[in-house]
This record gives C-alpha cells, structure tokens and sequence, in this order.
C-alpha cells in the first residue's frame, strides 16, 4: 500500500477548518462542487464535468479528524482512504493530510499528489481570504485533458 | 521506507527540462541557489538561509533520469534520494518526481511533500514563462519559520 502525504498550516479558527472539511458547502469552495450527507456513515459525491466520486464518511471526529472512504467504479481511487487530521500549533491550524491505501505507486499517484497540494493550497485561500480555486478554475500541473 | 510522489506536465524542449535540473544554473531558477559539480558522482550543495543541504549525483542519464542522494547532517533528509524521471509524452515533458527513502513517515515528510509541489510547479513556470520562484520567492504553505 502507498499513501500520499502533505500539511498545510492555516491562519484560521480550527472549527472554521473543520467546517471547510466536513460540509458540502465548504468542500464545495476548495476542491469541488459536492452534495450528500457529510455525517458519519454517511455517501458523499464530489462531482467533476466527466466523472464523480463517490465516497463514504468512515470517520467524523469534530475539530480533529475526518475520514472518506472512496467506493464506486473509480479506478486506482476505490478503497483508498482520504483522511485529514487538524492539530492547534504555533498559533495556526495544521492540517495533516493522507490519501491512503492505494494499491499500487503508479505515474496517477504522482499526478494526484500534485493535485492535492494545489487543492489544499486553495483550502488554506478559501480560509485565509475567502476564496479558494476548487475546480474547475484550479491550477493546471500538465496540458492533458486531466490537468 | 516511505515516498514522496509528484507529477508534472511541462510545455517545454526535453533537453530544456533536463537542463533545468541538471545544471547548478538550472536548478537555482526554480528551487534555490545551488552551487557544486553536477555530473554524474559530484557534489551539490542546495543552500537556504540557515541551513544547506549537500548531496551526491547517484544518476545522470541525459534526457532521462536525474538522482541525488543527501548526505551531509540533514536529519530526516539523511540518505534519502530525490529522482527526476523525464518521459516525452502527450506534447510535453512528464517530470515524474520521487524523494525517496524517508524512514518513517512523519508530519515533517508530509510538509516536505507540499512543499515539492510548490517548487516542481515553480520548475514548470521557470520554463513556461522565464521565471520561476525558487527560495526566498516561494509559496508559503504555513505561517511558521520553516514555511
């Protein structure tokens, strides 16, 4: 198993990071346009124009931890963990993220590790400044359809 | 052992790509200053405000493949291999990125990871537009001294 790893710190209140995590309206302002149940057992999608990801909430811990467990036909995704854990420290919020459980380190790991730096960077705008990049209007890290 | 993957995709000559990371000049324009022996079995110092890292050139395949394995007292960093894979593909460079060899997976290896997005995409603009932002012009991912 291979997992993908980052930490963004961000000047901000820690619920106001959790919420940008676990509601749809928050995720929907840094990574991309979400709905569903962001509770505990609950079935998230996060849609994208060509594809959706569907994921369940396997963890929920207020103002520490949350965790997707991603399911449907996604490929290299399915049964991989995305999990973010807030820690308070040197006057900010630090936000250890792991994308967890993939089955194989493949050239799409590579890419998709890039992709969370940019979407976590936007994260810490969405909170710092009031507005993130979530997709569509991300930063681009190669010229492929799948940028 | 635990890995750093990135990927990025660059509009640019392969020989352009390869210069960038395979000469002191290069990698001083989207990294940080570099000064030392850029050949294949050399001595590279990276150097930062208060500290520098030194490591040895373990491969050089032109077009292709760039290894450098840290030395020096460099904690975390000590022994580790970070490794450029160069592949034309799609009408552009794929820069397929590794620092490998971590031995434990630590918050400091997720803030590094990051922080490698930050600068491979700083490499990606240094040769798509002439300008990259290597250390001290960097994007700063939290709000501590090492940031």
């Amino acid at each position: 198993m291979t997992t993908i790893y980052h930490q963004v710190g961000i000047k901000a209140a820690l619920r106001d990071v959790y919420n940008a995590i676990a509601t749809t309206d928050g995720v929907s302002g840094w990574w991309t346009t979400t709905r569903g149940n962001p509770e505990h057992g609950g079935d998230l999608e996060f849609l994208f124009d060509d594809i959706s990801v569907v994921a369940k909430v396997t963890a929920n811990d207020p103002d520490r931890y949350i965790e997707w467990t991603v399911g449907g036909e996604q490929g290299e995704w399915l049964n991989t963990r995305i999990c973010f854990r807030l820690v308070e420290q040197d006057d900010q919020v630090m936000v250890n993220f792991q994308h967890a459980d993939w089955r194989a380190a493949t050239d799409m790991l590579g890419h998709c590790s890039t992709k969370w730096a940019v979407f976590l960077l936007s994260l810490k705008d969405y909170l710092e400044t009031g507005s993130g990049r979530p997709y569509p209007d991300d930063i681009h890290i190669n010229h492929t359809v799948f940028n």
